[in-house]
């Protein structure tokens, strides 16, 4: 790990993928329309692909396009005094594998939306960065 | 409110604005470089406006560049059953009245990174939506 003025403290890829893998919801930007957009996903991470399920919409038609995806996950602590947050890029592509759809489907959350006819779209971070927030007072 | 298939409910603007309210720590959609990224900030809303501090880097070129910025805020319950996530965007300057700085780090927590010298970005949502996500269980 690499200490950094201002209380951050930037994680190695190792660290980037285990917090990756023990997060739950993380959040995807992509373009509806002309504008950018923020979007939460519950996910799971199978091979270090990120895999989320989506209804059609915009995060199905930016993983029909291939379009460049940026997810983010993040926690912190209640007071926010610290936490951390993990950003992959990479591109986004539609899952047809029936092996990997219906893993997906088994072990993500999907709290709201049903799996049910609901497509799974993979993100292969070709790019994978994370940091660490430590409070002023600990810094 | 406008009850939608799949467990989801569409907010208002005024239920989004309330919750916009009640954040401390959101996210925003930007490119550095060529690549979307997505990162965690920490907030205030004054006047309807977002609020955050930010160093040299990216979010501030994109104020400095008056970019069309996506900023996301949610909240999920601990076992992720139920959740809200409201979306703005809007246009990112840079805050150059020194009331509105000095009321920004008066009031925003800024657990990370210090206060001095960070300079101030508003965005200003031209466009405002918000979900609430329900259980299976409960829809």
């Amino acid at each position: 790990m690499t200490l950094m003025d201002d209380g951050l403290e930037i994680l190695t890829e190792d660290e980037c993928q285990e917090l990756l893998a023990s997060g739950r919801m993380g959040r995807v930007a992509i373009s509806i329309g002309a504008l950018p957009a923020v979007l939460p996903v519950s996910y799971v991470l199978v091979d270090g692909e990120i895999l989320f399920e989506t209804g059609e919409g915009a995060k199905l038609r930016a993983a029909l396009d291939r379009a460049v995806i940026a997810f983010e996950v993040d926690s912190f602590t209640a007071d926010h005094a610290s936490g951390w947050s993990v950003l992959a890029v990479g591109v986004a592509r539609v899952v047809t594998d029936p092996g990997v759809v219906a893993q997906t489907k088994e072990r993500n959350l999907r709290p709201f939306g049903s799996h049910e006819g609901s497509h799974v779209v993979a993100i292969r971070p070709d790019f994978l960065s994370g940091r660490r927030f430590l409070t002023r007072r600990s810094a």
